[in-house]
């Protein structure tokens, strides 16, 4: 029988497109992209070829591209690299600097902020909404004069929530325009800076980083059917950004690290597919998510949708049924062939097995009771019935 | 013309049974590993199994392998990791952290280093010998109440000199018991830890822990034949390190981001190969070498040697031609099919080209002329004795 998955908000498979282009790399094309020998200048070429790609579809240039080893180092990246150059830079003399964050980021995100308290920085946690939505103004008031970094995550990895990053950054702009008590570091360079966190949305919504307003933004290879282990980070020129990792100075001497031309080249070709093809995925994803929840809603009165349905990514979909241990139907559902989660996979496995992000939108009881289903690039019709059988079959107190 | 690749120590290519072993993992078993679902479980469980293969050719426990993006990162966890934790211990209260290194170290020690300074921490960088080679006793004589950290590496990269790394494993155990002076943390946890990058050496020496006495070691994949953009460090059991990446708790806390479990098991694999193969190659090796230094100290009465040749990578070549532009010298080599370097890769481009290691060794005047000439798994005779005659077309004062 075949299996079917439908955990694509964890991870993505490598698409056959993807990985013919990473092919040559892998093995044959292995000389060190630093080495001034035709190899090395061949596979540096690559690189500088692929970096220039990505940051076209970004509308960036391609010295704003740093290559990571995936989304959670180039989420440390910004908040690290943004705070310990804040903390070092002799103009900044407004005390402590202070982060904006919100409480339902990833994981990659909120233990850097705990971090960043170790380290004698301030942060801010702001409360979504019921909605799983921050709401722009809420933000705003956070803002202080020591306020560095506001870092919002474009959509929630869990409840597929897309926040209003374009208002958010209209708020910040408005912020540093109005308020003589930002802190203007250079010319043309006050704080505070703008990070999102997109690996969650790359393969669905604008990465256009100047419609979108921000200086910073994290993308993941693992979730637009790209690379493992492999992502970059958005980073506007003339930001004041230190680095996490030091040594060869590779990566204009932002991020040490002989680079890997195979994942390199994935990432551009895996983020130009989703680029093409996004328009018309998003919409036969959405029928498919608005088919799966009209079905549930109405055949388990019960059950409610986690996180608001129009802001939402299409590919997500999160249900809290009433008394239902999610873990244990997660495992049931495995047995019956399908590959799905109860809570993000990205979280200490020592943590309990509770939603933190369920909680925040104040929805306690459900923390424990809720399904995430998250759909893709393979997933169809025919595989969404049997996961509403299976459903049925799992979790007591359905219609059908 | 088949090219001739003599540059092994900047990096190797990608073993054919490596890239066999890493396959199933590199589209079709693309779980998550911390899902909860069966395909998450295999993949967690090639990652464990790795792990522990890992763990018993280094003697260690498969509780002390931490994956990472690599050598540069692995030695950047290493050093800060084990400075930050000390720093941040409140038992700790000897003032500023100290560092011990050497002069020779690569840029992904050197550059923490310089980093740790700027953290408030303390560096002695002790000078190697004219040979290249570290005395134990010259780092003995730099140990202090606030010394936390020995960094030594087991061989250098541009000269291949090997250190005496049991030896200075003796010279701490013999100053942490008799001296007072060092910093007892915890029960059976006394400062300084002793680590060792370990990078250059994996395919070459013995990488027993027990019989080396360190308790942090370096290893990267892209030398031993393995994947790119992947390594691991030995922590040893209950010493104080704290992370350098955060989010999901990944390798049990120490460092965050979704595994890639491709690049985990051809690891192991890599790893198993070259210490399988280690003696007859390291002969092999050796017997090319040799004939290749022989040759050219014959036939060009100028050149000397960088760095010992008893105490020597069975795989490194490098000799200084007085007055040559080494520089200009590879790119000839190349011109001609022979890919081989001058300094190392591994450095800012926007530096100078002249090697800080050779000019360590008090041989300034070789720092802009010296070739390094890196032989490997795929090395032949007829190779070598084709370098040659392209060394004799390059470099003046040849007598052949």
């Amino acid at each position: 029988m075949k299996r079917i998955y439908l955990d694509y908000a964890s991870i993505t498979p490598l698409d056959d497109r993807v990985l013919k282009s990473m092919r040559p790399y892998l093995q044959e094309e292995f000389a060190n992209p630093s080495s001034i020998y035709t190899e090395g200048v061949k596979t540096k070429k690559a690189i500088e070829s692929a970096r220039q790609k990505i940051a076209s579809s970004l509308a960036a240039h391609s010295d704003e591209i740093i290559f990571t080893s995936g989304g959670t180092e180039a989420n440390n990246l910004a908040l690290l690299g943004i705070f310990e150059a804040a903390k070092r830079n002799s103009k900044f003399k407004n005390g402590k600097p202070h982060v904006v964050t919100t409480n339902i980021e990833h994981p990659s995100i909120l233990e850097v902020c705990a971090e960043i308290e170790k380290r004698g920085g301030e942060v801010t946690y702001v409360k979504v909404e019921q909605s799983g939505i921050v709401d722009p103004k809420e933000i705003q008031k956070s803002l202080k004069k020591n306020t560095v970094l506001v870092s919002v995550m474009y959509a929630n990895n869990e409840i597929g929530t897309i926040a209003p990053i374009r208002e958010i950054a209209k708020t910040i702009r408005h912020f540093k325009k109005t308020n003589n008590s930002s802190t203007k570091i250079r010319k043309n360079d006050t704080y505070p800076y703008f990070h999102t966190d997109a690996s969650q949305v790359a393969a669905y919504l604008d990465l256009n980083v100047e419609r979108l307003g921000v200086d910073f933004m994290t993308i993941d290879g693992s979730k637009i059917y790209g690379p493992r282990a492999a992502g970059f980070l958005f980073s506007r020129r003339h930001k004041l950004l230190e680095p996490i990792i030091f040594g060869g100075g590779h990566e204009s001497g932002r991020r040490s690290g002989t680079e890997n031309p195979a994942a390199i080249v994935g990432l551009a070709t895996a983020l130009e597919l989703t680029e093409k093809e996004k328009t018309a995925e998003n919409k036969r994803l959405l029928k498919l998510r608005e088919y799966f929840i009209d079905k549930v809603l109405k055949n388990f009165p019960q059950s409610t949708l986690n996180g608001d349905r129009q802001n939402r990514l299409p590919n997500n979909i999160n249900i809290c049924f009433p008394n239902l241990d999610a873990e244990l139907a997660v495992l049931r559902f495995d047995a019956k062939g399908v590959a799905i989660s109860s809570v993000t996979s990205c979280r200490n496995i020592a943590e309990d097995s509770s939603s933190y992000v369920i909680e925040a939108i104040g929805k306690e009881d459900c923390a424990k009771s809720s399904l995430r289903i998250s759909l893709g690039r393979l997933s169809t019709k025919a595989e969404i019935d049997k996961c509403l059988a299976v459903l049925y079959n799992v979790v007591n107190g359905g219609t059908d």
